[in-house]
């Protein structure tokens, strides 16, 4: 599941993720598939949950002599994928992932990705950074990415997320990042995007859900704090977990300490999870995650 | 906060743990004492909680040239103790700490224990093995160590608690360690050594406390499991937290392997714990432990 | 790449290790092979190595209802393995591995084995323990292993190794563990268990290669020590690396506390080497490793 | 050794770094100067290496009410440090190091320490940014810091060199963190600064050394990555270690995804040594380091 720079160059590659009941000859038939036009497979990966007799796989490969155009192959996959009932997702390396970063006033995970990105290490566009409170338009100006202030009150909410997500729409965003965004994600916008949300919550969950998890991992005395990366869903840090960490801590760390300590995790662990999530190679199955590393 | 066999082979060390309001001049005070009577520092940690404005102190010093002989000088430190309002514990390297096992079925940190401990890693007593099951009596007598059977039911055991505590008494035990014992504690107990019974839980705490934590972090999807060992209070899973440490999972692993990666950080994580402990580096202080590393 | 007990308590499995050119194919074609018989693929994972056009499998599959007798496979995958200039390993679950443990006078990483073994936590036979010293006898008659003592001198080195292999021999041992072994193996030896001898160096390799690497850290003054485990070949602490951690270390600690923390390292590092090797999770080209976790 | 932003907020601190021969005595006597003038101790670390017979100790502490003004305190440590042959560093909280940085063309190291600077994370001042090459002016420019090109061939490399140190007195640097600089820098330059030049190299040092580690690391196998931060010295790539870190990697990562992945790890090594070093935490002695955490 990694880069292979001199391929990528030579051609597009394309990407399927599936899930479907458990049966003999699911690998075959897939393959058989691929094989049929000539396409050569750079990455498979697949998984059996056998408690819940469910299959999952990962499938990339190289278009340079395939012989189906890209429009063509979602219609012809669909044979199989209902002789097996499968949920199929396939994308294309070609086709970056339109990316929105939501920020309130903290700025090293949005400072993180950005210098991520304009290095080539994170292979999305950024078309628009949104915050909550106006802080970080400096930063959003820096890197030459337009910056949208929506202020938020109890009042205000509801109107302020449809107009985000209008947005959204209009720049045909297809994820978006919660990079330290202070605000709870309404329904509408969860619905508007499935498993499309990626959120960083400041400790290794499910310990320490709701505010100030640094305060309640002080007050506790634990020796790790961590940052843990999720799917947003309609309850509040309890979404499919993509990614965690965690680092060694004392009892000589403040909660000042913790919070300064934990921004690295924070940042870390985001980059991480999206790098996968950008990739696809990220499944969500009964609120948890196949992550194809 | 180390080992100095060369020293140590030499002359015997004393331990001081000491906690008290802070204030200026204490570690100038409790240095005059050692230096008063030549003793030489060999180590010397402290630390100041300014929430609490509180200090603590952990100082090893050499008694190669004390003038105090070793019953003196606990009598000889009241009045700085008490010119200080100090909490104080001391402690001689030579007095080997008598540690108690308490085991039912599995037998991996008991097996790490004993193994530990016949190397000579491990620079304890160990008296005797407790166990709820007679499962492990076997093991305890390939390393030639007494082995007591008390089987546990709801109506036996409150007498069959009163029955180990006679045990540990005649027995001069000073730390009990429940080497993954599945019987919950009673107050009695807990009472008779106060922050001197280590548990090792299976999970990263405060994350599933109580039963089947790993079926617990399979269901949540979690991407780490940890493990946890604390002082065993009145209130279940809940005491100062010593140490913890944490492994990275995936959606492959299914509870039995949770189970069984999970083995080698509870023995480790427990046998470090144990390390501090019997080496007098673990003060406990409102719930949480300062460990001098 | 993990344990389904119910499956397994249901069938036998098959695990085939592949390595061939790469091209368009291999997969379907071998799990074409696998369905055909009716066998359900349990784990497949496979890699390409562009720069090598190198590919790589392991593949695992239930006997719960495939047609072919065991001893039938390894010929009627011939002709597929000819076509494709395939290298292949067919190996069993129920055909346990058997192990022969070899040591010196340390006891953690033997003990450590000894456990997981007698736990069931690690399947393989472990028909006889062998000792350059006698010191560890006791602690095979423990576990009631056969224990057998090859005192070696320059002089007797030679005839002393060939007296092994035949018991190696005779034994039926397929997998050699130097658990902290201080002997270096003669090739004779190495070409009697090729990729089937696995050692465990107590350094992050290729730092501190030869003797004492605690000692060249100290020295060096590094932050880390580590472990690495590995298959012995011919050149010294160069053989392919199947597994590799580390630890944090500090100034305070003495050559002394290097050794005492590293014994957790080695015998961690070497036990997920030996489980990976026994699952047939790691395969050799060019003095590297493939490893299917 | 940590932050206590209500103390710092009150007054001001002193940090005095100290090694001497070990005797009796000496923690008693530097705490009795401090108690002496009213000062109260945030914090203290003393260490003593008994191979050496050297003394070492960090201690902080609060000049809120103590009775020397700032300049008084070195010239009254004098007969103190006689007494005992003691090498002293004194430095005040509120002089922020002067930190310079050197760049070539990446630029992860260097947006993480712009962004950590910005925030308030790196309590120093960056006067200015070095490139050899032009490539991360713009860089420079989003934050407002004087980019200086100094274009580097052996023949100018001499004068250069000196045009730089000229600079870096001019602007009273007294860090020069070399984040990613790809030049070897000369005894002219290491003598002007000598253990205040700081360099990341991307492996686990003393594992390989040199030009390229990633492509050193990928043809070796290993399985863990690597990064060193430490002091420049005239042996290139043998100075101090002030820290270190790894990742895992496996047979999947290529050369470029060990240069990709690496990048974290670069980043967060070189940040932690940096503030360690400008908080005063660091002690050089024998080519080693004393990190008092």
């Amino acid at each position: 599941m990694r880069e292979f720079p001199h391929l990528m160059a030579a051609a597009d590659t394309a990407t399927l993720l599936i899930h479907c009941p458990d049966r003999p000859g699911l690998v075959h038939d897939v393959t058989g598939f691929i094989f049929a036009h000539r396409g050569n497979i750079i990455d498979l990966q697949q998984h059996i949950d056998p408690t819940l007799d469910a299959f999952f796989m990962r499938l990339e490969w190289s278009l340079e002599n395939f012989t189906l155009e890209k429009e063509e192959i979602a219609p012809r996959l669909q044979p199989l994928a209902r002789r097996h009932d499968m949920q199929l997702r396939l994308h294309f390396a070609s086709q970056k992932k339109r990316v929105a970063l939501f920020v309130t006033k903290e700025s090293h995970c949005l400072y993180d990705l950005l210098a991520r990105h304009e290095s080539g290490d994170l292979p999305v566009e950024i078309p628009l950074i949104v915050g909550n409170h106006d802080t970080l338009r400096s930063a959003a100006d820096r890197f030459g990415i337009p910056f949208y202030h929506f202020p938020i009150t109890k009042e205000n909410k509801q109107e302020q997320e449809a107009a985000q997500i209008e947005l959204l729409k209009k720049e045909r965003v297809d994820t978006v990042v919660l990079a330290r965004y202070m605000q709870i994600i309404s329904p509408a916008m969860i619905a508007a995007f499935p498993n499309q949300i990626l959120n960083i919550h400041h400790s290794f969950l499910p310990a320490f859900v709701g505010a100030k998890p640094y305060h309640q991992a002080h007050a506790r005395g634990v020796k790790i704090i961590g940052a843990t990366s999720h799917y947003v869903t309609a309850d509040l840090d309890e979404g499919p977990i993509v990614h965690q960490d965690v680092m060694r801590v004392s009892h000589e760390d403040s909660v000042q300490d913790l919070v300064r300590l934990g921004r690295d995790l924070e940042k870390n662990v985001l980059a991480k999870a999206l790098w996968w999530h950008v990739r696809d190679q990220v499944l969500v199955y009964q609120n948890k995650t196949v992550v194809f590393e």
